[in-house]
């Protein structure tokens, strides 16, 4: 059986020097890392294998920026609205928000940009009639409206750091956060990664986390609610006046606070994006990649490779906009719970890919979940995230895997040992499997429409956990471990017809979501296309509130291609058509159903019912043209439905496939060398049936567990 | 005990004469009626009992309709969507239209009025382009789009004879429906009502059920989804293109067919109307009222008396617009299944109020359950609603009940006869107490705010089980039966101030209907309004989605007040507030919940959470200046649930009233002569404590029973 060894980063920890070698040998690890928090000894460093070292180029920066303030980052702020009482109101900005994150920025260029605005009616007030003093805004009022205050604040308090800190209890130095924009910022940058570099001769891989601008986290003042916005994808800690004036004179309009606000709202990924804010993420990334490239090209001039950590201050980075090569990474690195996140690395332009596992080797996980501490099963854990990434990493290469942390706290918990010697073990089976050639595809064509298209390809914005209230994050993960085509499109990308190889067009979402698509669904041209694509014998799956756009004939746009539409209050007078319910093999929810549904009326007679829930249909099937509309009132991910939305993907479809008879497991096949692979999602034992190309092979798979079955043998491996 | 004698319209029918005669004394009957498809005997009217006579002045004209097919009544029409396939796309009118229910009016002038639209970016096609032969209209298509065509189509099927034809399956001509509009049509119907006049010697009241123009009421042409729309309150059956004439000369622009159907979903009273339509309802309102009153002036000539039924073809009539009594009605009747529907009828400004209790002698009731035949019960489904509808009677007088359909479908039911023994008994118990003066009320005033205010007061459209998906629908039930002061208001009502004499303004409904009031809270009055009503002591309670409009600083535009917003998808990155949870008394809502719930997020601190369900908030307060906000994620009828929101309505008032220690008995007191009537809503028995003004009584009820209580000598009657 074929395997393969290393490609295995381990953090290593001063002080723990044989630890660090001991599990160095037993995980047969080819590098060792330091990690936020930790240090790596000279006996360590010398000790015969490759090491990772941690650089973030915008902290640990205190006394530089000590020295000039005007360097720390910013970000625009929009107070908690307040109603007015009378024909003046003064609103204190920082009421509301933390103060060990934010500052007023009173500096002239900075109170520019500061905008009160009247949210009764979304008019802003003049601005020659606002006054600020003291931290207050005043301005004239009219009683009973509200109104907030829009306001560029200092971030004075490196935002991971910040996390860490909380988290961990640390008691030292808040670290603040350098802006490299300012040139006296990018010349100190330079100056400090020349030291640096100097400073790690043993370094073979500066591993950096990441570049520039973190992604938003906003806290707040209450203990209530610490957590006022998080999105992993949004540019707004990317802005200062410098850079606005900038962008202004080479876009030839000025952006303002609302931009970045939005109605208090900020520019949630999960929203379609404005003109103005892809102009922004266009400046910003320009930016990003130009020093990016400078801090890459001193790396290797050093003679060292640089690996960038894809998460944290990732913003701008990019790397599915096209232009990722251009900053010269020698690798990408992503930490993963879930099995979209595996692809969301696998498929970026570098020649390696590695993930990181979860759980960190931290005392407690994300959630504050105890992990390596008293209650925590990191063991289970790492296991069942294993499960989660294991069936996409059957479907496309990851190079290296690695760990992050403390490894100090590793010995007290033997069952996450063992678990890692499993996981490794695994990693570098399917490691091996890949190295002869690709998995077998069904070749069918999957086209996941969205705002974003290819930009959030594998992704929505951060973690499955932070997601989870948006179904395509379920569908995602389930196709992440399927053997079909994945493209992400924009609906620029469909206007003038899906493109060729798409078989298949998946729109799902919420209303009013870059997911589901929101005001492009307007867009006549859109619906042409789409109608036409099914009409030909495309298979359109709308998924929750698919092409959902207001004032329109119908609630979902593709109401004609689906054959059914929500459900609103505008129907309440209306008929729906009582189709006979038509269950389809195979189709068969995960108990637990589908999650959040959306009540629909089925408005053709020629739907057909796949599934009902206490009467509401939840899937259905509308024959179109030589197409057909498929509907799904919502989607959860489990193995039983990435089953389900299998079968309705590959309907009368006849393919070349491996298929199990459980939806538990899962297989692959390398026919390189004739091996089918089969993974069990379950932490219970599992005995299955394959059945590929004409033969039946039974398969007996231990919890969680893995099997190759090398089919010229026909014999489990 | 006071009670009173009479007050009760029996239904005749010839030949069962001695049945008739039989339960009218049982009854104690004092008058006697015949119904659609029944008709009284010379013997039955001459028998000294009072006579109404149904009369309804637009159908059972068949020869002059035929002589005179211009004279039939039309509707706008708008034909399913068809995608074009090609540049060309005809499309068959009566597709999917209920062939004895519709045929295209083919005259030029209805022609006139054809409209093609593209639905796919909702635009008219040119009308020179369009053709029309043989029931089919051709146009230039773009493929790929969907298009409609609306268009004036005669009704050849009387609606309500239609219904009635085909649940009970007789075998008789159709009835054609003339449209009084035209003058020789109102000239025929006088004739006709002379002669109608003439052949009814012995009849004291002629009953109009109703006027001219029905509720809307379009059948399909697939036996899937037969009912195509049903609206109550709708105007869609009053149209022709001689009204629409007088119309655009009055108002100095025209309707067209687009006003009518409204992207093919019609006017549902659901939906807030339009100018457009406000305009054609006055116009309508106007012409119904002229016609109105010369039918009851020749009625009165006569010396007979006028009743109106109030349903089925009463549109036009409109009881609550300030407009009723100038038509001159003696009497009105409703038919009523709920609380509400009493209100409804008690409210309007006539002499004698009469509800003609469910269910109908009819084999079968409105949804197709057998009633008076095999597997029905009748006498249960009587006693079920009198509980519904007597709660309502004990707060305000119905002067008189009565039941309509066969009679001789009685005798088989037994358990019917006992029913209506005990219901007249209590019925005419109430009257009486009602003689001695108004029951006492709690003095709070309620505003319900809704874009239809005062006209649609106690009723959205139609039944409860007609309108069950509405919240308002729900709540207005539970008011019918509380001693509160209820106001029906518009937001043109409150735009420069919530009146005096309100204490608490509900909102309540889905976003975008008349309920809540859609577009109506994007005018910053209104906001200011209510922010001032509730800064200066005022309680507003949003039920469901109040106050939502698309587009705004946030979902409920109200949120300032509630503490809560919709949990939308755009907050999906955003915090919210964890306040600790604090349970109000005798806020609990039904084991069934409150129906459809809306997930919401708290968005103030200072939000106090009263009752969870699954860790959502679904029923929050929030101060508010010296008011508050009380936010229901949904509501749904039931006594629990009335006595929860009776506390939310009440909480901190001292109230002088009777109170029960169980939702499921309810009281009210009669100063007059010192009563306190208590109804059980349950059909088992319950003891309850009553306590009344630091005094408590013991009462005992039978199953679905009622007790009065002469509190001078503290007794049980």
């Amino acid at each position: 059986m074929k395997t393969c060894t290393g490609h295995f980063t381990l953090p290593g920890e001063s002080g723990c020097e044989q630890l660090t070698l001991d599990l160095a040998r037993r995980w047969d690890a080819d590098v060792i890392r330091d990690s936020d928090g930790t240090r790596l000894s000279p006996e360590i460093v010398s000790s015969g294998y490759r090491i990772y070292s941690t650089l973030c180029p915008i902290r640990e920066h205190n006394p530089f920026l000590r020295e000039h303030p005007e360097c720390r980052q910013q970000s625009f702020l929009s107070t908690p609205p307040v109603t007015a009482s009378s024909d003046r109101t003064e609103i204190s900005l920082m009421d509301g928000f933390f103060a060990e994150q934010f500052q007023v920025n009173e500096s002239p260029e900075a109170l520019k940009y500061l905008e009160v605005w009247d949210r009764t009616e979304n008019v802003r007030v003049d601005r020659d009639k606002v006054s600020y003093a003291d931290g207050k805004v005043a301005f004239p009022s009219a009683p009973y409206r509200e109104y907030t205050v829009s306001f560029l604040a200092w971030r004075i308090w490196e935002e991971i750091s910040m996390y860490n800190h909380v988290t961990n209890h640390w008691d030292k130095e808040h670290l603040m956060v350098l802006d490299p924009y300012l040139p006296e910022a990018r010349e100190y940058l330079t100056e400090w990664m020349k030291k640096w570099l100097d400073a790690h001769p043993d370094t073979n891989v500066v591993r950096f986390t990441s570049l520039f601008y973190n992604f938003a986290w906003i806290w707040g003042s209450s203990e209530l609610n610490r957590n006022l916005f998080t999105d992993w994808a949004s540019y707004d800690f990317t802005v200062s006046p410098a850079a606005l004036k900038d962008f202004e004179k080479e876009y030839g309009y000025a952006l303002t606070a609302e931009d970045f606000v939005r109605k208090g709202k900020y520019n949630a990924t999960h929203v379609p994006p404005t003109a103005h804010k892809k102009d922004w993420m266009d400046f910003v990334g320009r930016f990003v990649r130009k020093l990016g490239r400078s801090l890459t090209d001193m790396t290797h001039a050093y003679g060292k490779e640089a690996y960038v950590f894809y998460d944290d201050s990732w913003v701008g980075l990019e790397p599915w906009n096209g232009h990722f090569e251009e900053m010269g990474f020698d690798g990408i690195i992503k930490c993963v719970f879930s099995g979209f996140e595996v692809r969301l690395c696998a498929g970026v332009p570098a020649r390696t890919h590695e993930i990181r596992f979860h759980p960190y080797l931290f005392p407690v996980g994300l959630g504050g979940a105890p992990t390596f501490s008293p209650g925590g099963r990191p063991g289970r854990d790492a296991l069942e995230y294993w499960v989660r990434v294991r069936r996409a990493m059957l479907r496309q290469k990851i190079d290296r895997t690695g760990l992050g942390g403390y490894l100090h706290l590793v010995p007290d918990y033997p069952d996450f040992t063992e678990a890692m010697d499993r996981i490794l073990r695994e990693f570098r089976r399917i490691s091996a499997l890949h190295d002869t050639g690709k998995p077998v595809g069904s070749g069918v064509g999957i086209g996941v429409l969205t705002s974003w298209g290819s930009l959030r390809s594998w992704t929505l914005s951060g973690h499955f956990h932070e997601t989870y209230m948006h179904p395509l994050i379920h569908v995602i993960e389930s196709l992440s471990g399927l053997p079909h085509d994945v493209r992400f499109l924009s609906f620029e990308d469909i206007r003038d017809g899906v493109p060729e190889g798409i078989d298949v067009l998946i729109n799902c979402g919420w209303e009013g979501t870059a997911w589901s698509g929101g005001d492009a669904w307007r867009d006549g041209k859109i619906l042409e296309s789409v109608s036409a694509f099914a009409l030909r014998g495309g298979t359109v799956i709308g998924i929750a509130e698919p092409s959902c756009a207001p004032d329109g004939f119908r609630s979902f746009r593709l109401a004609n291609v689906l054959g059914v539409d929500r459900d609103d209050a505008a129907y309440s007078c209306h008929g729906s058509f009582a189709v006979p319910s038509d269950e389809m093999p195979g189709v068969c929810p995960d108990k637990h159903g589908l999650g959040k549904t959306v009540p629909v009326r089925i408005i053709d007679p020629k739907v057909r019912v796949l599934w009902q829930e206490e009467g509401m249909p939840v899937i259905t099937s509308h024959p179109f043209g030589r197409g057909r509309g498929i509907y799904l009132a919502g989607y959860s991910y489990s193995p039983a439905n990435t089953a389900l939305l299998d079968r309705l993907i590959t309907n009368g479809m006849e393919l070349s496939l491996p298929h199990t008879d459980d939806p538990l497991a899962e297989c692959a096949y390398y026919p390189g060398e004739n091996i089918l692979a089969v993974v069990n999602s379950s932490p219970d034992p599992l005995a299955v049936h394959i059945s590929f190309k004409g033969k039946s092979y039974a398969v007996e798979l231990e919890g969680s567990g893995m099997k190759t079955l090398d089919l010229s043998s026909e014999t489990a491996l």
